[in-house]
């Protein structure tokens, strides 16, 4: 590997020394792609979606074709599936990270959110049967899928608050309620929804409520009432759905793993996307970065006769920046590698760790770095008022914070009674060698016992 | 005073006691007008918009018209210029503060930006010729006028760099520049520009180079390439221009004040601007606030079964925003108050003080108070993603902060001879109560002198 | 008022005009005091304190007397007590700022913590014959008194907590338990506890189980265990007791106000006292800072060949301390001045606002100003460590922010249901727009009713 | 490897995996040393401390015994060393947080600052006969060092203003001067100063100019002025003196290297250093936030009838402390890594990373378990205040973080001019593509090249 390739410069070493000699290839493949092909046709794409905001652009067509047959479809999809192109999770984040660096470019690989959970979960809990209808055309790229479980009325941090009502009878499931996110059903080339919803609410068990099961994009009696933006942006042509359904029908065939299961997909679903997600935001995050240091560096912007970089206060803050991205990298690259060694359940708290830190700290650095570009850095003239929002959009993507911050420290405080154990047993020895030293014994550390 | 009245029930009292009777009925006049013609008509003004981007919807028309009637219009000129309706600079600044609770309440009340400064301006500078050519359109409201300052190639937050051309002849101004910012000639009640250029760019001394000159909205030769979007809104049907001079000619009685004089001129403007943007982005943090507040207690949001605001984390965070902001208010106000005591240039300390701290804390109140909506928050459900991108527009709005510390930090810097002087005084004597009390001198404080 | 006078230029407007002339001939003497004999004698006090840590210093004694002489004894006393000097609370804050300067300039005046919160107490509570035994020596400044509250194995933020058990007899109250704090028995100037316990522990009502009591220091079974460091820091020679109580008699008629109503003392004490504490450590912020100025001009300390002051960097710090510190002092003075005008009940959230936030803005602006001393910052060559230490107390001091913060914001959060109301009729009213307006109703805003 | 011990747990599984057997039994031993022999005694040595605080306490002098005897002795000198114990630095780190759990355990295996990077400049850079005379008592752990550079009147943040001169004469080195910081020379176990001064004032290349010079802890001329305290704590009995050098003269053979050569040794001396602080800081950090664990359960602690760790605002405290300190865990470890595979010069950055990183999380999470004790959390009843104030101290040893990140970050601006190429390739593909496509070329990104 030349670790002083771009792709490769900012990885730790330990990173370095996993990737084995064919992915080193495919990441280098990767960044070509994105530096060539993506980077510089932004602009491209902006034109084209202003023309027709919800048909996936001839030019994302074009590039989808050529990246497919360059080999560079659906690498995410990690190495224990028998449909994988055969990265790690770690391998994979090194790409994650370079797709990152334009808004679209895991698109054109077919690697971007949601598909890329939905085939995961396809892969995973699919029969031969649905995999053929749902899968296949997923990983082909011709058909893409949306995911649908937030609710406008509810708290969907606590998805067992879910209430879309299912009822399912001897062929059918017959659909009625109100969801929120889930990609727009006004873009043709989007296939189905992968609903979860309440058929049996009166189970004692909350967890074994609901089920999850596939809608057809266009299916009778489900309308999009309109597009939700973020932030003002629409996220054309893909967008975020408000749906109704009234008295949607689909054939039970289209449930997945079986009635009540929709909470052990769920769980499954988000590990690998939150590592896709930080990883993107952190290649995102490092755009921003150069942008700020090209902006440091701009002979035509001198305030009083400086370079904009040449002020104390702007090299610290470029300090500041390069060392909490590097920081974060790791955090993220950490939780690829765990992983892969020890699965998704494992890695629970190292996943955590990345969804509840990495947006936070995307929307503070790109913010610093718009910042830097004064009243330019907001409008259009550059990427970073997209960046940044996106930052901000994936902060509750998946659930708010503070809901992942209170799963994390619940699970803390029950690691308490083992150390208080320990502390316990500190304090006997203390005891003894006060009197062993000849000295008083005062109640010391957190508690006397 | 009703001091329970939604009005005045945050204003310190010191404040309370300072506003005449007159313009407490001014102020609830206005908490009227807002609550039950602006705010319910939100989605209104939105629709209409949509429809023509670039055209004052009718309802804004309809608004101002009955504001005028009842005596609503320009309450922003404060009561030392004769054409003021008589509010002082801190009884106005109660009123934009209600103002601020909805996007474009001000405007219904010919007190918005850039319009606030640019009467001010004209008010100020204007032979009385010149003031009925511009002035007075503008506080009538049959005309709207823009501010052009910034450049897109130029360290604006440094104004000697501005080098839009300006050639004077015996009759005439040509002008020769790209301009950035300034609202868009594509709305026909946009009048003029207020425009800033260089006219003697070898003059030595660099605060005399600039001249300010009225130049009509659709002048030949005056093109606006395009609206510039801050953070994807375009701001309609105001906007932002990108802007080309070429070889735009204006008579020479166009001239504001004088030629070279542009700084007298624009270090006039800001103050009060300052202070109307930070009370307005308090009364619209203080509904991002409310509607937090509403989210707090929402029956149907129940996460793990308590209502929002029923978690501790929660109820803190509402205290922490109730808190600083109530701060920033006072801030604020008081550099209000400063001004109407001591004027413009003595208040400019404290005009910096609100410029620097507000449009931060705003921004990260009301980042809290989206976070507290999860996923909902993000989008057009609620009006706070543009609360917040209008935050953080503000921060960069006549400069970014760092220019702005820099100016007071530089200054403050200037008061070290006068505190090392007393400190020296401390260790004389220091020294002499050593020999008194039989004392070792130690070196202590700051410097041994 | 000369308004350039150190005591006076950085108060806001508003402050100066209500400074009635008498108070700014005291604030005048008090700035003179503290600059010409506190602030230049601390190593003095120290070196004396050194010999002896638990006995008050001579230096002391001497100032104290002289102090007394001046007039300058007891300011802190509001107004509207008949043994009260006269100042307004608003008044008294601006002393309290420059008695901050020094760290035991407020005992030379008899203004320190805990005296005025036990001065102000007795001359409150107590009959005319209780006030002849303890509040004219304290005010008299011949003996001391200290304030028992804390103990050390309850959660003393919660106060009904409170355990230290008192029998009431017909003639005595018998006391047993343990406290922490309360200034040290080893000093002889002390002369009484005011103790809070638990006197009717199965009262129905929690807030009437509680009395408090007055305790000689020298009581027969009262044993003071240790001094409680703070940051390592002994606060001699006043410092911190940790008690125990072991069937300590008082006669009965050492209750005040009458058995079980502790809390009404309670409640009422602490007021004033967190706005002296809030508005010294403005004060010692103050000086910290203006250390921290010197230290940006100090010819001596060129790294890279620049006055620490010239790095834009530390020009940045500079000016967000100035902005901070400045906006913080308005927030006491505010309290002060709506104790002044409302009383202390109607001051609560304002005082709360003061104790919240200002120990925190204290705490990170010296640790700031430490910062740029670098190595010797740390170090007994300034003052900085004792303030920085100090003012960490103080955020824990009267109990943690949280305690505070859950007040505010439960308080905050009743006043919920107005809020929903109004935004309730915004909805009517918008619903009535749509149909006039020929627009479709689409929910905004929080809720939809 | 057991995973799940608590000296490997929180190690991220590529440490896990880089951790050799040998290594695995090291630092099993290692904590079970820290656990049963030094922190359950951490009152016992308190209490020797306070009898003679100038004298190493006879618990230390056992310890250290038994702790050589155990192969427990200077585990820190990396594998590379012909001395070394064997580990790498990786290893060396994971044993260094482990004594970072008790403030002093550390020095119980002659591991302590500055002994560690004393050694390591010994062994790296003196003769053979040097080596006997000052090395190998101080690994023997018969005689401990000082290092002395620090000065009190220069910006020692910039090492070429290091002042004290040093003569040389044929035979010897004569020294006059001040220095500040360096163990104090009232510990009998003193034995030597490695001291740097300036030699060659007229050098023109001003990192030329410099010698370091070992100098016998009592030699003639040679005074210790005072200790210097932190935050008040004297760190006896190591400590911190002020020094003057009066004619300290000193045979030539003590110059270590060669005249004028201190910088070549100060530049290797500090990385290995700085990882050790980080990683005893992140071990004194998870100490500090056991504590906080403990007092989240302590079931006598029920404000408002909750255990303290039952309420969701101090659940989501636990969970981003935990989170953070894991981050920072991850930095410092690939600091250590880097340095073992590419050497400390290669390692520049992550070395900076971490000295930035770390001190400052580890004073803010220490000051947030603080206040979840309360009072209490401030007193000497825990370890919290001393681990509080030594995180701070660790901020300003070797150097301010401003000081840093404007290393850092003037490192990165040099790699912008790279970035601009690569942008500026993007736009040349842009021109073309806007072409090919019929789009109209809007400069977008940065800047318009």
């Amino acid at each position: 590997m030349d670790r002083n390739h771009p792709a490769f410069a900012r990885l730790p070493p330990w990173v370095q020394s996993k990737i084995r000699p064919q992915a080193v290839e495919t990441i280098k493949k990767v960044w070509d792609w994105v530096e060539t092909e993506c980077v510089p046709a932004e602009p491209i794409m902006k034109a084209q979606l202003a023309n027709d905001r919800w048909k996936t652009p001839q030019l994302m067509h074009d590039l989808r074709a050529k990246a497919k047959a360059a080999g560079l479809f659906n690498l995410f999809l990690p190495n224990h599936f028998k449909e994988s192109p055969g990265l790690t999770n770690l391998e994979y984040g090194c790409c994650a990270e370079i797709m990152g660096r334009c808004y679209w470019a895991a698109q054109t690989m077919n690697c971007q959110a949601p598909e890329t959970g939905n085939i995961e979960l396809l892969a995973k809990f699919c029969t031969d049967e649905q995999k053929a209808k749902w899968l296949k055309p997923c990983m082909e790229g011709t058909m893409s899928s949306a995911y649908s479980m937030t609710e406008p009325d509810r708290a969907s941090s606590d998805a067992t608050n879910i209430g879309c009502r299912m009822e399912i009878t001897d062929t059918e499931v017959i659909i009625n309620g109100r969801k929120l996110y889930g990609n727009a059903q006004w873009n043709e080339d989007l296939g189905i929804y992968i609903l979860m919803g309440c058929s049996d609410p009166n189970n004692p068990n909350p967890w074994n409520r609901h089920t999850t099961v596939v809608v057809p994009a266009r299916a009778p009696g489900l309308t999009m009432k309109r597009n939700i933006t973020i932030m003002g942006y629409d996220h054309a042509p893909e967008g975020h759905g408000e749906y109704v359904y009234e008295n949607v029908r689909v054939p039970k065939e289209n449930i997945i793993l079986g009635p009540g299961r929709a909470f052990e997909i769920a769980q499954g679903r988000l590990g690998p996307g939150r590592i896709h997600h930080a990883m993107r935001l952190i290649g995102q995050t490092e755009r921003a970065y150069e942008l700020a240091l090209i902006r440091c560096t701009d002979p035509i912007k001198k305030p009083r006769g400086k370079l904009i970089g040449e002020f104390d206060s702007n090299i610290e803050r470029i300090a500041t920046m390069r060392l909490e991205l590097d920081s974060m990298r790791q955090v993220v690259l950490n939780a690829a590698d765990t992983m892969d060694l020890y699965g998704g359940k494992a890695a629970k708290y190292v996943i955590a760790q990345s969804k509840i830190l990495i947006p936070k700290m995307a929307e503070e650095i790109i913010n610093e770095c718009m910042q830097m570009f004064g009243g330019q850095g907001l409008t259009q003239h550059t990427a970073l008022p997209e960046m940044w929002t996106y930052a901000r959009f994936v902060r509750v993507a998946d659930g708010p914070d503070s809901a992942h911050k209170h799963q994390v420290g619940r699970d803390q405080i029950k690691t308490a009674p083992n150390i208080r154990e320990r502390h316990k047993k500190y304090q006997q020895i203390h005891k003894q060698l006060c009197e062993t030293h000849g000295v008083e014994y005062v109640p010391y550390g957190a508690i006397d016992y």
